[in-house]
């Protein structure tokens, strides 16, 4: 590797490494994945270069809410519940899902507010 | 309960109880929602008039590919992999996706499917 590329390396694990970083996007992307927060520094390196690297976290910030609700909605299975058997109403998924977003968001362990989520749609099917 | 509301109830047990409906549907969705198969059934006698429950096997039929291409979307993380950070591009991720549902829809157990694309996604990842 030449001194311009081990350059850029340096460049780009200092930006990875600070403290807005290493929280809001290498701790959980890498909790997402299931790997190692090295292996994560390493896949972003190798994937991005410098300005999409500087545009991440932005991104990343602004991409959380879409993310997580695609991750409830999948774990809710409310595809079942709503779109296909229409037990579920679309304003009462919609509903659950932005208050769990919310509290994840502000912390909330992402497992704990999906066994809330969990307790409310079981609540909502087994009205008769 | 009345007789009229007893012979709907018996009807609509009678259609749930067939052979195809309880392979097809019953048994998944209670698997699914980790119920049992006469929550479920009490569930959908509950929640559904007698044609939305006749309409319904076929629906579930169609509904199969779309609701298991959105769990792996969501169990692949491919909302930040892909949307986000670009690195799956859609084509890939596409690609992965209906293989897989593929499989799925032709009997291989869900979580074995998701194994094999996460080691897939993960090659795709440490391509350097």
């Amino acid at each position: 590797m030449d001194e311009d590329e081990k350059l850029l390396e340096k460049m780009k694990l200092r930006i990875l490494r600070s403290f807005k970083w290493k929280d809001d996007v290498v701790n959980p992307l890498s909790d997402e994945l299931g790997i190692s927060n090295e292996e994560m520094e390493k896949i972003l390196m190798n994937h991005l270069d410098m300005s999409s690297l500087e545009a991440l976290h932005p991104t990343f910030e602004s991409a959380r809410p879409k993310c997580i609700a695609e991750r409830l909605q999948a774990d809710l299975r409310l595809c079942w519940l709503c779109d296909v058997m229409e037990i579920v109403s679309i304003e009462e998924s919609n509903r659950i899902k932005m208050i769990l977003v919310k509290e994840i968001m502000n912390g909330k362990n992402y497992d704990e507010a999906l066994n809330d989520g969990k307790k409310q749609v079981l609540d909502l099917l087994l009205i008769e």
